[in-house]
């Protein structure tokens, strides 16, 4: 199946790739753009099934109203900011590449990303009340299968997005070598909309959360959701714009990071490495892309095992379904790359990608739901201080198998295949573990649509049955997610790392003898100032977390003392000012952060030169990879340790050890769903304007 | 002055430094040693000055009695794990280099870094008391002069011990370029030492302050250092193990390191950068110890200028000593340049490092003190989550300029000194900072003096009036010390910086072409690696104080219920329990950390080689330094935010607001006296190691 007779030989008769090596995939190349439209199209049929499930009546119909319009008016003004950005630079782009390519991409990349967003949040909030319905009228077994299939709808339009756009994109501009680096400028676009939908949505939905729960559930003592609390709309939108909308866009950025990575490394590899690696180097570029096209089938194939075992444990199906696509990929895969005539070593790169994939899954797991778990619940004993030094303990330990696990994969790929080349096998371990991203986004996404359908449960008063139908959903979610989690910050490293070593070859092919040695002064200088981002980015998160949730809790407090009857429920509460409160503060704050990703690469770069943007990358992406982990993991341990005092251990509900574990969870909010998970994007929107910037500096 | 005849020229001929070369400044080598033991003898004088203070009667000589025999108890126990750690890494170095130079170097330095801390912890449990007595007899002006006398005590002893003792090894090895590598060993027995000092000090003072605020404080409602609660007298034995005698070895570490690191570049030098400096490397290696030779005579100029001004406002007195000593080294320093002849930018990079050390003290007192505070105070307004989650982002906000500090001083050196020279001037500028110990010290050391000698105040029930002055003299002494901290790690940093160029330039001397390229797999699997140390001993160091203050807590909670009339102040508590508990918990958990920090660059370079090392140290002190800002910051920003409410501001203490500190307060406990301190040493024993083994690998 080899898509080129060109062989090795005749490959190191040219300096660079040229049309001819890569006409003989032309035909191939057609694929990924038509599987990604194909894959819209299934994404599209399962939105009708969804939309087929009954909406509900008066009252819950109402409250899921509420929360779609909310959801919708946040994005359209978050949408509408971004324009401006958007608008910005590609003048700027254009400006200093004097050409339309690159910034054509780059609106591309924002665009897709946009809809891929956009879409997931609209069929969530479809989803999220149908779920409530199911649950209440037919029992666990429909109500998952609404609720994954309204994660579904986003995991295949995210994969089906990347497919589409960058295929489209590598279709036109990937044959032609004097263009081909213009593709950079679609992941700068979607990695950037990807940073300010995760901030303003992880800003949104924690100052809510954060700002609902306090005074409810801690001050006035009523359950969470309870549709007396002002706050409540605010919060379900939130689950919506950030852990949907922001979360898909996260994801979307990292699966087309690390293909653009693994694309450009291809393409500016040595001769010697492509002959030693492939027939020719066209194959080594179209892999990724052919890859991802194989995990888009993997993953529907995953989302069709889960519908037929959803009538046992949901877990089990949803487990059966990510392992099954995982390990069904993987095997393919192997025929994939032996079909195009590489050598078999890069398949072992994409073992290594998904087993270190998996082992950071599994971590995640053992310290979000474990045994630290407990003893954090049991700290609460001592109150809150307590649980604060445990909690973030956990999260710092939890740093070191994932790591450990990361610097493997870096030196299996390097000892795997030639000297030079590593960072491609790097890249495409990246790629492996994104593929089935189908699926695993389907499973995160399934999570705050369980989590919104107890809410929506909850405020129409549907009754302790159907909550817990919805509770037990989203607890398996929330085992899922863990694990989702953990693959996204691991895979997300190693695209920022593929990324910045396809920036440092970039800038070598134009100056030849540069080397980023960490002895330099300005390499370390770089460093250091690297550094300061992800603290300062994560100051800046934390900060506007707090403010907003400050501001939240004295508007909820308020309405509790001024609207009377409104703790009896005889009077409604003004829930249009709480989704204001949110909406603002996180439109305000996350342009900061955006600006500031984007801006500092190109400062570094032009004042102070390549070598030193390049240790700013590397300093950048360890602190990084270190903070998402403690943020992710702490965060994630503090919530599922109230949720185990909540079960009834140490006291359960109400006593002092449950204050304690609250104090936790709460700081673990911004931690897990804000700060944390914009670590991932801000490396790798850092690397991808550098490597777009590359050729002018 | 200058020390050398022998001109540019002729040193050119030289491949590397000779006996010739060196042969001209033997006569000034002595002057370090000898200086060195004028400073003890000063030190010895001071110790007779705070002797002859009355030492108390009854109650309060009791009290003191058992706090110096806790503190003295702990350090037998604590040296007589650390010999046999000592006698195992001599064994060990002895069998790697097959010579007794280096083994012998790390025991001195191992000794002279517990002397130097035995010694100030001797004094400042002598100290204490009388500054009681002295509070409460003669009033403010004496109190601070003897609690600032037992500082010096201190701050003379670790800047002499590091003359004396690097001084003379300089003098047997310096001018043998065989063993001149062995006085490495002297900053890897000072390191090692620091960090289970540093790390054993700050579990049993942090154990101890929690277990006895939280009980006693929140739970019992009595004061701080309330003779009824049970913890007391381990708080008040932790804050001299860990404040007194853990700090004394950090700096002295750093002070030592900074040296170490400028002599070993200056040896390693080409001799290019070195005709371009000076007459002769000689000199360019003898700097470091005649600028710290000169630090010495002006930190005792400062405690005069301290001595004479104490009459007047305590705060302005040590302002005056401290920023008058740094006045008068950087202009005489100037001279001390002139006079060896070497380049004057060489004096520059002094300044850079000095000024660059008060730009970060002073960003650490507006984060510890100023608005941030407030704000954090503030935020208790809606509980303790909002407490946390503002000082974390306060912690984290914090590393921006001073790690910009740290950049400009590279950057400025580098640009200064000739090409390659660069790093000299960083560890020069380390040294720069460093060279004032002697005073920076002594007022580092007057805060846990005053703070004890409120301590036994309280204890004794010497009334109001005494313990406002001792309260006055306190808050002199966080201010101070705030800016203290933030020189400590600008410097530790720098130093750091240093002694992994010292030890590039020791490989590179024995690979030829080795570089650290940061696109190499092995540098950036080494880069990962290095970061985890950083979050893993942070996470252990939390932990310990976190299980320790649980058990103190339970067991403070058990003598109160348990032991009738004691809340009703009929009955004595049983203290040396609560001592016990801290002792073993600070000595169980400090070996895993050292342990960790002394192997792992040992098995880092011999399985994966110097790159990985390389990278290793380079991830490492990033994180280090980023994390050991952070932690410092946000510990001192919750700590003065709960001192602003205790004042009376937004309810006072009682208020809820006040409770919400209290916990934040408590969590920043570990952060700045724990974990936070221990970073510096750790990167620098990781560094110092590396640097010792380079030969060998």
């Amino acid at each position: 199946m080899s898509v080129s007779p060109v062989g090795p030989m005749s490959s190191m008769a040219h300096s660079h790739y040229n049309n001819e090596e890569l006409g003989n995939i032309m035909d191939l190349m057609w694929l990924p753009p038509v599987l990604g439209g194909c894959g819209l199209v299934v994404a599209f049929i399962v939105y009708q099934i969804v939309s087929k499930y009954p909406a509900g009546d008066n009252l819950i119909a109402e409250i899921a109203a509420e929360i779609h319009k909310g959801a919708m008016v946040f994005m359209r003004r978050e949408y509408s900011i971004l324009a401006i950005f958007i608008v910005v630079v590609t003048i700027l782009l254009f400006i200093g590449f004097r050409s339309w390519q690159t910034p054509l991409a780059f609106v591309v990349g924002a665009l897709c990303s946009g809809f891929a967003g956009y879409v997931g949040m609209f069929s969530a909030t479809k989803a999220n009340v149908r779920t409530t319905v199911a649950a209440k009228e037919k029992g666990a077994a429909a109500a998952l299968s609404v609720a994954f299939y309204g994660g579904s709808v986003m995991g295949l339009t995210v994969a089906s997005m990347g497919l589409l756009g960058l295929g489209t994109l590598y279709l036109i501009f990937g044959g032609d070598p004097t263009h081909a680096e213009a593709i950079h400028g679609f992941g700068m676009g979607a990695s950037s909309v990807a940073l300010f939908s995760r901030v303003g949505g992880g800003i949104y939905t924690k100052s809510a959360d954060v700002g609902a729960d306090l005074v409810g559930k801690v001050e006035a003592g009523i359950p969470e959701d309870d549709p007396r609390n002002p706050g409540v709309i605010a919060d379900n939108v939130g689950d919506n714009v950030g852990d949907v909308a922001g979360m898909g866009s996260d994801i979307f950025e990292s699966y087309c990071g690390s293909m653009i990575a693994s694309i450009a490394i291809a393409s500016t590899m040595t001769l010697t490495s492509v002959t030693q690696l492939a027939a020719d180097r066209g194959d080594l570029m179209f892999l990724p892309l052919a890859l991802a096209s194989l995990g888009l089938i993997c993953s529907i194939l995953g989302i069709v095992i889960v519908k037929f075992m959803s009538a046992k444990s949901p877990e089990v199906a949803l487990r059966f379904g990510t392992i099954g696509a995982t390990i069904i990929f993987i095997l393919s895969s192997f025929f994939l790359i032996a079909g195009f005539e590489i050598q078999s070593h890069v398949w072992w790169c994409v073992v290594a990608g998904a087993v270190g994939g998996i082992v950071i899954g599994l971590v995640t797991e053992y310290y979000t739901g474990g045994k630290p778990v407990q003893k954090i619940a049991k700290d609460g004993e001592t109150g809150p201080a307590t649980v604060m030094i445990a909690g973030l303990a956990t999260g710092m330990e939890s740093v070191v198998v994932p790591v450990i696990s990361i610097a493997a994969i870096i030196l299996i790929s390097s000892f795997l295949l030639p000297e030079g080349a590593g960072v491609y096998g790097v890249g495409i371990g990246a790629v492996g573990m994104l593929s089935t991203v189908g699926i695993t986004m389907a499973i995160d996404a399934y999570g705050p649509v369980a989590d919104n359908a107890g809410g929506i449960a909850e405020m129409a008063g549907l009754g302790e049955e159907t909550r817990k139908i919805t509770d037990g959903l989203d607890e398996v979610g929330n085992t899922t997610a863990a694990i989702g989690k953990g693959f996204a910050i691991g895979a997300a490293g190693l695209a920022a790392l593929a990324i910045i070593a396809a920036f440092i070859e970039t800038v070598e092919k134009n100056n030849h003898g540069f080397t980023l040695n960490i002895s330099d002064p300005l390499v370390l200088t770089g460093m250091f100032l690297g550094a300061i981002f992800p603290f300062f980015v994560s100051a800046l998160t934390m900060r506007a977390v707090g403010d907003a949730a400050f501001d939240m809790i004295k508007e909820i407090r308020r309405q509790f003392k001024e609207i009377p009857g409104l703790l009896e429920g005889n009077a409604k509460p003004d829930t249009g000012r709480c989704v204001d409160i949110a909406t603002k503060a996180a439109l305000r704050r996350m342009v900061l952060p955006g600006v500031l990703a984007v801006a500092a690469p190109v400062l570094i770069g032009f004042i102070l030169g390549p070598k030193a943007l390049g240790g700013m990358l590397g300093g950048a992406l360890i602190c990084c990879v270190l903070l998402a982990l403690t943020m992710a993991n702490a965060g994630g341990a503090w919530d599922n340790a109230k949720k185990f005092v909540e079960k009834g251990n140490f006291g359960g509900k109400g006593s002092s050890v449950h204050a304690a574990a609250v104090v936790g969870d709460t700081v673990g909010d911004p931690f897990k769903d804000t700060s944390g998970p914009s670590m991932n994007i801000l490396i790798n929107v850092m690397a991808i304007v550098s490597l777009v910037i590359a050729p002018l500096i």
